[in-house]
């Protein structure tokens, strides 16, 4: 039975470390902001003061927040976990950041002789509450499966992607494919609607059709009620565009599509929509073409 | 209970024709080449020498040929189906062609007196077996429902799109869509495999993601075993992203995607690709970066 | 020594006529509206009551209307210059129209027996009243010697573009080249003033480089000025961005670049930006970025 | 009368220096490999055994080297001009480094107390011989009239274009034009070639139209006779073309053409092309169209 010890407990880390402990893991949490950990310690779950310490108790240390900086500093930081990582203990960075900030993580944990593995995952919130997510991981074989029945509480799937590094790559995969269908989306609506269709009959043929997935779902319903309120914000996917683009300009594979994807995106921003959902990126067409996509 | 007759045997004629028989309706065919015709005749069902013999016969007529030209023939041809057309009989065009070819012949209907109905279908050869198209009706909803029953025998949905033509703009509004997402995959999977993921591990995690779709499925299996053999090919997602540009010009509605898979595809016809299935447009990326894209 | 007669007196064909003229040629013209042929008819010049009796007294018939209509009433309408075309007479169509236009055109006349040279123009008013236009001719090169003296009067360069058809190849070819560049240009204004350079500094920039040319001169100077006014409307070139595209489809040359530049002047023309000069196609940049690219 | 030293003797260093010379200005230089000062010792000229030794004879010091490792290691490196760097002095970096490398070089200069000038060029050899390169100078306008006696031995114009760095900033901007132009003129010959049209008429339309450039001249020159004979390289536009969406993204300036040329010029450094000039792109085109754009 591992100690398992949980780093950041946001929007999606909170959901999955209440499963780590549902499922009968001993869980200890650690929190920048203090008051996110009190209904842990109201269930008797150890909250402690720092990274290190945290990691001092645990077996696993699993660190979810919010970009590369917050990383760094749970993790190098005076106090960080690394300061208490050792041979035997395995730390699984499930937050998604660069490559660069992943292999700079990997190299640090590494040099303490512990574990590490990359492992971002697919879905957002509601995902994580039921345990659904899929997570993507990267690292060595052996310690996958050594703490698979630790990942199992949180994610359905776990696809294993090679070596650490990986899960961050194939975040980016999906990612570049989220982009460009959901501008896809956006051009083929304003279209249907300057041909005088209704956007509930569009969502109910891309349903029925070849095309049909959950973001088409979820967005074109979304776009009919005119509800842009984020859930992956303009800024966030308008950032993996770009990264996309960054890392084929060094592998050398031009990708006409995305780059067009991106610069949609960009003027998302322009408009100054950055904090709205990826799904408003039709209001750029909305408002240059004079045409509005909704539900009559 | 109509007397339905069916113009056009070919890959998708058939079995909707063959559907429309079990259901109990009373059937009659007709196909330009005489031995697609000879498995009904066995059955007892009627064979007509000529689509105008075959309409002054049907109360419905519906037909399913391939392009415009093939269209105008058995519908205003010499001996076309308009010659019979009459007051209370009904014309289904469940072909696919232009707006303007259906506009046409729509009016040729209307001007003897009959009902139009446009219907393309979403969906090839194995929904149409199973009399799960589904069916893009463009008419009057009084004209709709009164050869729902006989629709229902071939589609399991049934979206009324608007006036006659707006099932060819929804037809067209889909396959953006797909011609979209399919160079978007390919960009995709060949950035992906540069950053050395496994196709399989890329397939796994599309399947689990906000991006599940049965395209992606099938053209991932396709892609990863290297199989090019055409359902849908290139030269005609080239060509309807062609029209759907061309509507969008002369709409006014900017389409930098659907543009740049357009010329995406315009590539894969250069490179002589234009019959193989449209997952082929992954070939141009792969010669240009000299990475194949295939299962281990 | 020729008679040449001229159809068509508006802002190109008047100073054309009047070159002719002046280079001692007998000149006879014909305009649909008549006030146009007065000045005309004060200098003696035979003012003629139809194309086609025009025609009748020429040798040489020069059209120069706007659009095919208008060349398909003066050629081969009731009172068309084809009544009149006859062996030994030769037809020089210098109006801008599509290939299929010039083509049609070429048919008429020689089905009269008479010589068709198909010369559209690079230049506008400018060139055109200095005798400085480019006329890129298509045609047999024979006919083009003989009717040489009279282009010389209007323009300084005279291509032979090949045969029939090929002068209006030549102009959509240089035609791509203007949008492509007028596009490039405001993306890169719009880049540099966000850079916080001055408009007059990249001008005087782009002027001292290796991409200065013309366009970028006239274009830039009406920019930094905020004057969209039409020389070039914004709805001629993205007409002939469209009519490439549709060629290029044709042959399979892909054009992702240009495909973009059809694109932006698309939202130029959603943005209800038609009539306003080429150049108003940064207008969608600047509202898009809240930047003025003007000089201070 | 100044005393001037050049840090950096390459194919651009060379000329520059020896311009200054012949203006008698009193010149001393500084090359890595000391084989390219012999000539100018050989004329009486000081050469210096480091950056730190001549940048404390001169009051004027250029630097004119590759790439932001080369100035780093001029200036800040243990021998490097910033050893010596004290008020009253000036230095010029001529080399085209990234913005973040030119203020990185400012701020060291400041920290000396002396004063700095960023100045890259545009123009290749044969300007710089000539001493008619066009100088895109940053930095305070008084440092700029104290120098530009030295500058105009080398360029004939000299362009303000605001505080340190706005020089590379502009450099950037009339680079993001030659990349955009390079690829519209590939695309329009080859577009052209599949008309037919003769390259030569197409270079003869082209000089006789209002896109008529230095640049096309030059490049549809080398183009007709195929010659892709690096000039400037197609992984120096590549870059460069990155660079700039990499800022445009940054100010959120949507650039779709100049992105399209980027994936245009990603598609080429995939065929293994960087090394050739960057007109070297059109062959991207004529592989996937199987035409060729040469003279006959």
């Amino acid at each position: 039975m591992h100690n398992v010890g949980c780093i950041g407990l946001g929007t999606m880390g909170t959901p999955m470390a209440w499963n780590i402990h549902r499922a009968g893991f001993r869980l200890g949490v650690y929190n920048r902001s203090a008051e996110k950990c009190s209904a842990f310690a109201r269930e008797g779950i150890g909250v402690f003061a720092s990274p290190a310490a945290l990691a001092a108790w645990a077996d696993i240390v699993i660190i979810m927040v919010f970009g590369p900086e917050a990383l760094m500093e749970v993790l190098g930081g005076p106090d960080g976990a690394a300061r208490s990582m050792a041979a035997g203990k395995t730390l699984i960075n499930m937050s998604t950041v660069s490559r660069e900030a992943t292999l700079a993580a990997a190299e640090q944990v590494a040099a303490c002789g512990a574990s590490f593995l990359d492992a971002p995952v697919a879905g957002s919130k509601k995902p994580a509450e039921q345990g659904s997510l899929t997570i993507l991981a990267g690292g060595s074989p052996d310690v996958l499966e050594r703490v698979r029945p630790v990942l199992a509480c949180m994610g359905r799937t776990i696809i294993h992607c090679g070596d650490a590094g990986a899960g961050t790559d194939m975040k980016l995969f999906i990612n570049v494919l989220l982009g460009a269908l959901m501008q896809s989306f956006a051009e083929a609506l304003t279209l249907g609607t300057s041909f005088g269709l209704r956007v509930g009959d569009m969502l109910a043929t891309v349903q029925s059709s070849a095309v049909a997935c959950p973001l088409f779902s979820v967005k074109g319903t979304a776009i009919g009620s005119g509800d842009f309120e984020k859930n992956f914000p303009v800024e966030l996917i308008f950032k993996d565009l770009d990264l996309a683009l960054q890392a084929a300009g060094r592998e050398h594979v031009p990708m006409p599509l995305t780059a067009a994807a991106r610069e949609a995106f960009c003027a998302a921003m322009a408009r100054g929509l950055a904090d709205q959902d990826m799904c408003a990126v039709i209001r750029v067409l909305e408002e240059m073409t004079g045409r509005s996509v909704r539900d009559e």
